[in-house]
C-alpha cells in the first residue's frame, strides 16, 4: 500500500519547540519512528517524521495545540498490537506514543470500575488487579495498551459472556482536535444524558481525539472456572452446536471454533494430541456447582450434534495448557509454512449464517490454493483467518487480494461485517462503502468534519484522506 | 416553562401538501395535536402545528423534504410516555406520530434478534415474541414504543442483567434532515467497522433524525423465574446488601428497592400488607436449581445485613402480583396525596453511594417539607423519586425547583448523572452544562450542527434552542 496523499516535511520549528519542551521523550531516529508504525502484517509500514511520549493530559494538550499550530497529523500509539495499519503515518507527521501514561489511578472495588490511563496495557491492569478480586475480561490475545483496545473497540475470546470494549468503557476523558479537553461523563452505570460520546469515541480509532484517561468496567473473579475442548465431525455441526448452547441461555465464557487445519497446525506448535477435526474449546465461569452443571449441559448438547467425547476440567494446569494453545494459534500458523508471510484479518456474521459463511470460505480458499487455518468467536459469529502466502511470488499479491474481497462479500451478503474487532485502520477502509453505503459513510465523515476539520488525528484511518 | 424562540405560522403551502399527500393521516384539530404534546408531569404541554402519521420509510423521507423545504421543526413521537418533554413542539412544528409504523419485520431465533418498526410497542413485542421462546427484557413501566425507548435510551426494572437499550440495539435504520436514510450496521453481535453510529443515535431523543427500523437484541425466557422481597432495618442495609449481590457475581434479573414512604403507598394502593420499612424486591432467572441457588445465596446476603426474612416463590400469580405492585408505584404514589401534581425525576450514581444519595435526599425531602417516596433499581445505582406537590400554592413551584437543583448537584457530586434512564428532554437541559462542562457539551453541539444545521429535528430537546 502507497499513499498518494500530500507529505510535507516536518516543520523545523515545531521539532525544535518539541525537542526543548519533552526532551529525550522525543525522538527522530529512524528505527524508533519505524517501530512506531505498522509492523505485523503485508501493510507497509509508514513511519511518522518524530515520536512524542507524554507523560500527562495537559503534555498531549499542548502537543495538539503545537501541532494543530503546525498543521501536522497526530497519530496515537499504543502497544503496536492493531493488525489493519492503525498506527501508520500516511502524511507523516507526529506518533503520540501514550505508553509512558500508563498509571492505574483508582480501583473503585464496590463500584466494579476502575479509572486507568491509556497505556496502561491488559495484562498489567489484570495483574495490578488481583488482590482485589476483580479482573478485566476484554481478551484480545495480544497484551494491548487499553486506550488502542478502546480505539479499535477491540473484543476477543470471552466477549461472548463479557461483552467487548463498547460495553465495558463507562467513560473517556480525550483532547479534541481544538485542544479542548472532553469528559464522556461519571461513574454512573447508566446514564440518559446526552449524546453518548464515551460510545463515539470507542472504535473511532484515535480520528476524533486522543483518549488520555479510561473509566472501566471490572468483573469479580469467578469462584471456578472450567474449560474443556470437544471435537465435532463437521465445521457446521460444531456452529450448530454453539448456536443451540447460545440459544439456550448457557452463560458460556468462551466458545472458540478451530476448523482441523488449525487443530492441526496447534498439535504441531503445542505438542498436543487432538484428534485433527473440528474443534470447540470451551470455559465455564460460576461457582464450582455452577461450571459442572454448565460443562455437562454443554455436554449434552454437542452429544446431539454427533462430537466426539466433551473432555473438561476445573484444574487451573490443564485449562492453561489448552488456552495457551489456543492463544499460540498466530505462532502456530506461521509454523505450518514458514517464511511465508501472514495476514491476520476477520469477520463477523450472524451466528446462524456462520457455519455457510466458514464453509464457503474452506471451499475458497481450497480453490485458490491458500493455507489458512480458520479459529472463531463463534459465540459472536466473528472468526479470523491467518492467510500464509508469499509476496514476492508472481500474481501472489493479487490472488490474496481478490481472495480478501470475496470473504468480505461473502460476510456482507450474511448481513455481516468486514470486521468484528480488528477494526478499518487502513486495511479495510476501501470496503466501508460497500458494508455502510454512501449515506452512512457520509453521516460519518460529517461528524469527523466537525470535530477534525483540517483532518489532523490520524489520517488515513476509517475513512479515505482527502 | 415558557419558550422564548420564535414561533412562525406553519406554512399554507406546506398544510396543503401534507393534506392531500396523507389526507386523514394528517390532522390539525386542537385535542388531537395535545395529546401529541407534554401530557404527564408539570412541564407545560406545547403542542405542535399538525401531526402526521407515516406508514414506511419512504413516507418518512418525503415528510423530512417537505419539513426542510418549508424550515419546519419536525418532532417524532411514539407513545407519548417520556417524562421530560421530550415530545413538546417549542417552535411549533409537525409532529410525526410513528405509531402507524408497528410492523415486526423479522424474527430470527437463531441469533437471537429482531427486526421492527419504531412505532411497536414493548408488549406489543413480548406478545408477539412468546412462541419464540424469547423475549424482549427492556421494561420500563409504561408501554412505551421501541422507537421512544431507543431515542431515550430507556432502561428499567431488569438493566442490572439485561442492560439497557444501549446494549440491546443491534442496528438502526435513520432518515437524518438532509432526507438521507442511514444504516448503522447489519445484524452481526459485534463490528469495529467505524463510528458506533447506532450508540450515537440511541439516547439522542431524535434530535440527530428519525428512527424508522430498529434491530434488537433478544433474549430466551428463562426456564424459572423467582421472586421475593426482603424488608432491612435501612435504606443504607439495604443498599449494602445490594452492593455485595453485585459484587459476589450473583446474576439477579431484578433488585428494587422502595423505601418506607413507597412501601406504605404500595400497602394502601394494592392492598398489601408488607411491614413498612425499607424493603428491596428481587428476580431470578435461570434453571430450576439455578434460581433456587440465587434465592439461598442472596437469602445468606441480606442476614448479613440484619434483614428481615427473605421470601420468594417460583409461583406466577403471587411473583405478578408483587411486581404489580412495583408497577403501580406511581398510581400509588398519586395515592398518597390525591389533587396533587407529581413529577417523576430520577439520578444515577455510582453504586458505592446509593446510600449516601438517597440518605441525604431522604432528609432533604423532610426538612423542604414534601411528599417524595423513593424506588430505585440499586443494582444500578439509579432511584426515582415521585414528588407531589400542588403548583397552585404560593411559593411551591420554586421550593420544587430548589430541591430538584439539589438533587441533581449531589447526584453530580458523587461521580453520577442527572438522568439514568429518563433523558434529558427539555426538563434537564438546564443541567446539561453542570455535568458535562461547556467542552463536552461544545463537541454534542458541533455533532448535533454538522447534522442539523437548521436545528428542525426536535429542537430544544438535549440542547438549548439557538
Amino acid at each position: 500500500m502507497t499513499s498518494t496523499a500530500p507529505r510535507h516535511p516536518f516543520p523545523e520549528a515545531l521539532r525544535a519547540q518539541l525537542q526543548q519542551r519533552f526532551g529525550n521523550r522525543f525522538q527522530v531516529g529512524a528505527e524508533f519512528r519505524r517501530q512506531h508504525a505498522h509492523t505485523l502484517s503485508v501493510i507497509s509500514n509508514q513511519p511518522p517524521d518524530a515520536v512524542v511520549q507524554p507523560l500527562s493530559r495537559d503534555e498531549v494538550v499542548d502537543i495538539v495545540h503545537l501541532c494543530s499550530e503546525h498543521d501536522v497529523p497526530m497519530i496515537p500509539f499504543g502497544a503496536g498490537t492493531s493488525l489493519e495499519g492503525h498506527v501508520n503515518a500516511p502524511r507523516g507527521g507526529l506518533c503520540i506514543d501514550m505508553g509512558l501514561m500508563r498509571r492505574i489511578i483508582t480501583v473503585h472495588a464496590e463500584d466494579l470500575d476502575c479509572v486507568i490511563e491509556p497505556g496502561v496495557t491488559r495484562k498489567f491492569l489484570n495483574e495490578n488487579l488481583r488482590d482485589s478480586g476483580l479482573f478485566f475480561p476484554i481478551d484480545p490475545g495480544a497484551d494491548a495498551s487499553l486506550g488502542g483496545m478502546v480505539s479499535t473497540r477491540a473484543s476477543g475470546t470471552n466477549a461472548v459472556r463479557y461483552g467487548t470494549m463498547r460495553d465495558n468503557v463507562i467513560s473517556l476523558e480525550a483532547v479534541l482536535a481544538d485542544g479542548s479537553v472532553v469528559r464522556t461523563g461519571g461513574r454512573a452505570r447508566k446514564s440518559s444524558a446526552g449524546y453518548d460520546l464515551a460510545r463515539l469515541l470507542t472504535g473511532a480509532e484515535g480520528t476524533l481525539g486522543i483518549v488520555t484517561e479510561i473509566t472501566l468496567r471490572l468483573h469479580g473473579i469467578p469462584e471456578a472456572i472450567a474449560g474443556g475442548i470437544c471435537p465435532f465431525p463437521s465445521v457446521r455441526a460444531a456452529c450448530d452446536a454453539a448456536i443451540v448452547t447460545i440459544q439456550s441461555g448457557l452463560p458460556v465464557a468462551r466458545i472458540e471454533l478451530l476448523d482441523a487445519l488449525q487443530v492441526k497446525a496447534c498439535n504441531a506448535y503445542s505438542r498436543l494430541t487432538m484428534p485433527e477435526q473440528p474443534m470447540l474449546f470451551l470455559e465455564f465461569h460460576g461457582s464450582d456447582a455452577g461450571v459442572a452443571e454448565q460443562a455437562r449441559r454443554f455436554g449434552e448438547i454437542a452429544a446431539e450434534f454427533g462430537a466426539g467425547a466433551f473432555q473438561w476440567t476445573a484444574k487451573p494446569e490443564e485449562r492453561s495448557k489448552l488456552w495457551q494453545a489456543r492463544h499460540d494459534v498466530y505462532w502456530a500458523t506461521r509454523g505450518l509454512a514458514p517464511g511465508l508471510s501472514s495476514i491476520s484479518t476477520d469477520v463477523c456474521v450472524p451466528i446462524s449464517r456462520l457455519a455457510d459463511c466458514v464453509e464457503a470460505t474452506q471451499a475458497d480458499i481450497a480453490a485458490t490454493g491458500l493455507i489458512a487455518p480458520i479459529v472463531g468467536h463463534v459465540g459472536d459469529g466473528n472468526f479470523h483467518l491467518g492467510l500464509m502466502f508469499d509476496p514476492e511470488k508472481a500474481g501472489e499479491n493479487e490472488r490474496v487480494a481478490a481472495f480478501l474481497d470475496r470473504l468480505i462479500e461473502r460476510a456482507l451478503s450474511m448481513e455481516g461485517t468486514c470486521t468484528g474487532e480488528h477494526g478499518i485502520g487502513q486495511g479495510k477502509v476501501k470496503y466501508m462503502k460497500r458494508e455502510h453505503g454512501a449515506a452512512t459513510l457520509a453521516m460519518m465523515a460529517s461528524i469527523k468534519h466537525a470535530l477534525d476539520p483540517r483532518g489532523l488525528m490520524n489520517p488515513g484511518k476509517i475513512l479515505p484522506m482527502d
